[in-house]
């Protein structure tokens, strides 16, 4: 039994690459295509911008979904609603759906078989080989993806609404889908700080390889992290293989998000801080980010994080309590199910690792860390026995003491983390994210995208 | 792929249970045996015991040497020497040898055939079967057994000499072997404390059974421990499959200690105090011993640590630097290389649970834990990246402070480890190990030898 692990293949077998780099090849594809401009999805109620699509193509051109390749059709959808798998049989948990409105339907008269060009901020971005047209009932879509408490009754602990934001994704979704092939053929160019984070899966690849990274543990982050987040990190860094993980990769999650979350450049900024400072070694850890609108599925969307970061070259993943959660809809350990026996109602019969085409990647589970007075220290819930004078993190009790300006005492946030939230607090007006914030994100997005000619006709 | 790691099958595939508990039986075996009243090796210098054959008697007849049953052969020893391997080909480090001196080899006219009645402490206590009388070269035996820098080069840094305690413990053999099967026939009952720390194998994989724990990591120790060895414990217990390792099994190496050594039953205490006030919740936290008079043979002790603890049911076995070391004879991570990929100079082409009829337990190789002011905490050194402010632990300075009355700071010593500490100065008028200690130990070693009639014939 060699105990040795190594960088796992990509999900599927090889890594999608949709990116068209010759601009020549771009600019033919693009000529006589369809031209629509990508706008966001909106919550039907306060307006605000919940998704842009387009987040979704840079992840399926640069090969962060792959063996997705495409907006499912209405088959894959199904088979993905069924048993959480593409149509070639390899894992994938969320129907990615591009959905149009009938009005632009109509306007633009595309029909089965067309190219449609993507238009991000005014250019070029992307082309969409619309092989099918379909309808679908987006409440029912949405609940399907989610679950229901009698269909799932593992995990799922509670009907899902409109509170949900990932439900409210689906849910506000116009009912038409366009279904394809996706090609990126104008590079969106990311602003600072974003562009120093951007390490999609053949870079990041690269990049453990150049390090000389053998193992490498996966943390998803949507939080600027307080001394329980590094702690998480750290300690189930140890879990490698005869050895600690030699690396340590943050992949936050950059998209849209809810009113009070930490501001985006914040989360990369204060991830990168813990090394930059020293606390976690520059030489074990990486930050970097993927593009996507967080659907809050707790254990199906641990299920995406294991694609992403199976094909960014992770050999593990870390899994703590009410992973990628909101609310009280799944069992808080629902992820830590899957990763340990499976969600039969969801069509995952067994963990992700022993199914047939499903991951290599391996789950870290994790229970949770307090502040404890008696060891002195940052501890873990399974190893300190002080129960009864344990304090636990309050994500929301942190978040408190800043917006009242107050900076939370060192040990449970880092100095040098909490300069970077007042840092971007300066730049925004405010620590988290408000509608202004949103508002803007929307507008000007992570990227900006360069001016691209396609002439009418060659 | 299944993940899940589950108790290793002893080393061997079966445990050797070589202890006699029917009266009758043990009785009819000592019946015509010859008397022989055990004695300890002992420093031909300082005259000091540094060995006493009991503690191999133990280990042996209670399994946690398996599969080996018996005091070695020539030819078993040979083999030993050349690929660390037993006669039947199972991986094992070191001669182990029942030696008598001359001297008391013409006073009872053993040959081979005979049956020899070992006596403990004026009772009777095993039977050894004699089935080879043979000779060797004490320094030569002791050369073979540890290395030299011309044969061992990939790990051996100076030549042995009497300064090692593991070497003199072979060069103060007698020359004269008596090989053959031994079993205990009498069971000696462990003083308090030891009694409550004695789980020989087939009770300690019970006791994992009983609490359920599915991965156990091994922790050896010599030592009372200070919170660096504390984190050592916390932190590779990390390692385990799909999540941290259930339990956390200190096994300490309980016999003849070098002068300033903790004492034994210091060293046990301690432990126990780290569960016993929380800091390593005792569901998760077991302090147990083995005999052995230690050999600091690094790799190849840490050989036998593994198979002591695969034996006793434990999954992994964490690996620090200078792993059961004494000076600076050995690569300080002499045993980490034999972990990672062997040492052929050794016959070891390969790790441990590589090699045909090697070990099943996994190693977890561990680098240094330090105090770091800058986090505030015990950190590890492959995290923590303020190398120049790092504070690393010296057993030396504790071990000085402490024999001046002073109780050492919190940070590096819990002070309920401490007053363990205390008590035993106590009792024994010396913090640590002294002439006086180690005569009174050899003198009362751990346990008593019930009364136990032997009729001269049946």
């Amino acid at each position: 039994m060699s105990l040795k692990i190594n960088t796992p293949p990509p999900h599927g077998g090889k890594l999608v690459d949709a990116v068209i780099r010759d601009k020549d090849k771009a600019i033919s594809m693009a000529v006589g295509a369809i031209p629509y401009d990508l706008k966001a999805t909106r919550d039907p109620v306060s307006g605000l911008p919940i998704r842009n699509v387009y987040r979704e193509i840079m992840s399926i051109a640069y090969g962060f979904f792959s063996p997705l390749d495409r907006f499912m059709t209405r088959n894959e959808v199904e088979s993905v609603l069924k048993e959480r798998r593409l149509l070639d049989g390899w894992l994938f948990p969320f129907p990615i759906i591009f959905d149009i409105s009938e009005d632009d339907l109509k306007k633009l008269s595309v029909k089965e078989g067309d190219r449609l060009l993507l238009r991000l901020k005014g250019q070029p971005f992307a082309i969409l080989n619309v092989e099918e047209i379909w309808n679908f009932d987006p409440k029912d879509l949405a609940d399907r993806t989610f679950g229901t408490p009698e269909r799932n009754p593992e995990v799922v602990k509670r009907k899902f609404d409109e509170k949900h934001p990932g439900w409210l994704i689906y849910r506000s979704m116009t009912g038409i889908a366009l279904a394809g092939k996706v090609y990126v053929i104008n590079e969106p160019v990311f602003k600072d700080p974003y562009n120093r984070f951007w390490y999609p899966p053949a870079r990041s690849r690269e990049e453990m390889q150049r390090r000389g990274w053998r193992t490498v543990i996966a943390h998803q982050t949507r939080n600027v992290p307080h001394t329980g987040h590094e702690h998480l990190m750290k300690n189930a860094a140890y879990l490698g293989d005869i050895e600690p993980c030699h690396g340590i990769l943050v992949n936050a999650i950059i998209g849209a998000k809810r009113l009070g979350d930490f501001i985006d450049e914040a989360i990369l900024e204060g991830h990168e801080a813990l090394n930059k400072y020293g606390y976690i070694s520059p030489k074990r850890h990486i930050v970097t980010f993927t593009l996507w609108d967080m659907r809050y599925g707790n254990p199906l969307e641990s299920l995406l994080h294991g694609i992403i970061r199976q094909n960014m070259g992770c050999t593990h993943h870390m899994f703590g309590r009410d992973h990628a959660a909101v609310g009280d809809y799944y069992d808080p350990y629902a992820t830590q199910i899957l990763w340990e026996k499976g969600i039969p109602s969801f069509g995952l019969n067994a963990p992700p690792y022993d199914l047939d085409k499903g991951l290599k990647i391996r789950p870290v589970n994790i229970k949770e860390f307090w502040y404890c007075p008696k060891c002195g220290e940052i501890a873990y819930s399974d190893t300190c026995a002080h129960t009864d004078i344990a304090q636990r993190f309050s994500g929301s009790f942190i978040r408190g003491l800043i917006a009242e300006g107050i900076e939370p005492p060192p040990i449970i946030f880092r100095p040098e983390v909490y300069r970077v939230i007042v840092k971007w607090w300066r730049v925004y007006g405010y620590p988290f994210v408000n509608k202004k914030y949103l508002e803007l994100k929307e507008r000007e997005l992570e990227a900006d995208v360069p001016p691209m000619d396609v002439p009418m006709k060659r």
